[in-house]
């Protein structure tokens, strides 16, 4: 299994980096192809097959090509909804262009299920049947594993765990939901936190800048505005957690993004609430971890993805 | 396959419950057994067996026998791990003993798992790959069907929304869960929220005794109190609800138990909730319904579940 080859490509918003991955190793890589700068899907699709021709010709043993893509996927049918901040990709039957043009087995999926799938299968979340992945970063975003396979829910929009409702009363949401868990732990929404702290102690963070690199230094430094505020994050994530722990069960948390970087800063909080707000039942067994695989999750669980689809043709 | 016999037992906290059921129809019905006036688990399943000898001599075709219980019940290797209120009964091995003392192959399961289940294939819940179902009363719980299976999660403690937290510094819950839902939408809790409100406003309810049904009746006769609380539940359920719809997008909520008999009293806010407080696509698609097999659900269940499981050996 893991000796096949496949192109993986990890199709953000800025970049669409194409990768060769064998099981979890990305043994080759194109260069990224700069989103915006192409004016039409066409032209920008264009930029991929190119890519797609070099990485085959270094490697004429790819077996399977899948790509994550960020926005509405439909997985099952191949085709891209709607993608998030790029235009010009309104109902694109985008794993049939891909298998036409290359002539490889191909699938598409949404690209927080893909880096779900990835931490599953080679990852943090290796070995377990429930698995719930959360990324956090601008965007607080998730995937869910159950009983031993992606769960991708009925108009495939499962797992978006930034969009739930922490306070009920809180700030708005992009969607109506009122104190949705994103508009208090994204990045943006962390650095203006910090920065209301700060200002209202009459103090400064010790760097130019504040972000939650910064933030992280800090705390780790002792300042106590940031400690607390990295508490406050923990407990937010926690209760959410604990939530899904009612709920789902599951046997793992995977947490990745840049703000898991906070390590025990963040992790601690998080597992304590988690511990204080549920039944022995959902926490004794509970693990919860760092991701494991980081930026590469994308091209990873894309290529994994397509292989496993592939392997059942 | 609906042709097919099986006992299905709904092993409640008050009484047991036996009955026959063919498909959706419970044909014959046992007396119940007060579960209390039992002191030991062995007296109690005695007379189980005398119940079930009852009706296995008047529908000798019956092929399988299915329990439901509170608790934590290990429907997969068939223990009993514990009873809800009912002592006595720590890691029982009830499958089996069923299935030794009757020969029937006999299974056991959560009740509000079995509850869902039966929903799900002969009820509110039929033709679905995705449901979630809830239960209002005393206790407020829940069961999940994901891609078309039971779903029970790790430690077979999923879905318990009745403990989800609806506002994380709200009024203290069992486990450590401040704000948990059914600290505010259980029977107790509405009747006590009712109470204040009626005592704040120097009013009184147009009834001897406020229950959650005399408020339905009020509220169904225009008193603002009790329109207004209801508003309030269904918002409540509501906000729980779209999380659920955010981290699932599930194809139905099924929602049961006496509070649900309030009817559109309360299922008008919570479908507004839901609609305001998710994207689209989680809420376009999505039909929040009544249940429709009422008490027998769980007699139903158990021996639809029996019944399935035997059709595997």
């Amino acid at each position: 299994m893991s000796t096949r080859l496949a192109i993986g490509i990890d199709f953000g918003g800025t970049s669409v980096k194409p990768g060769v991955v064998r099981g979890k190793e990305i043994i080759a890589r194109a260069h990224p192809i700069p989103t915006r700068t192409h004016q039409s899907a066409d032209s920008l699709l264009a930029a991929v097959f190119r890519d797609i021709a070099v990485l085959r010709e270094q490697h004429p043993e790819i077996r399977a090509l899948g790509a994550g893509l960020p926005g509405l996927i439909d997985g099952v049918n191949g085709r891209v909804r709607e993608l998030s901040n790029v235009p010009g990709w309104l109902d694109v039957p985008l794993a049939a262009l891909l298998r036409e043009r290359t002539g490889l087995p191909s699938i598409i999926e949404n690209d927080a299920n893909a880096m779900a799938y990835a931490e599953w299968k080679f990852g943090a979340g290796r070995d377990r049947a429930n698995v719930v992945c959360l990324t956090l970063g601008t965007g607080v975003g998730g995937g869910l594993i159950l009983d031993g396979k992606l769960f991708r829910g009925s108009q495939l929009g499962a797992g978006e765990i930034g969009q739930m409702i922490l306070e009920p009363r809180g700030v708005p949401g992009h969607y109506g939901n009122f104190g949705a868990l994103e508009k208090y732990v994204g990045n943006r929404e962390i650095i203006e936190r910090a920065t209301k702290l700060y200002a209202a102690a009459d103090l400064t963070l010790a760097t130019d800048e504040i972000t939650p690199l910064s933030l992280e230094k800090a705390a780790m430094n002792g300042d106590r505005i940031a400690v607390k505020l990295w508490e406050e994050i923990g407990f937010e994530i926690g209760v959410m957690l604990s939530n899904i722990a009612w709920l789902l069960n599951p046997d793992r948390f995977v947490i990745g993004g840049g703000v898991a970087k906070a390590g025990p800063l963040v992790f601690e909080p998080i597992k304590r609430t988690i511990r204080e707000r549920t039944a022995p039942v959902y926490h004794e067994h509970l693990e919860v971890v760092p991701a494991d695989l980081g930026n590469d999750a994308g091209i990873i669980g894309s290529a994994a993805l397509a292989l496993d689809a592939a392997a059942k043709l």
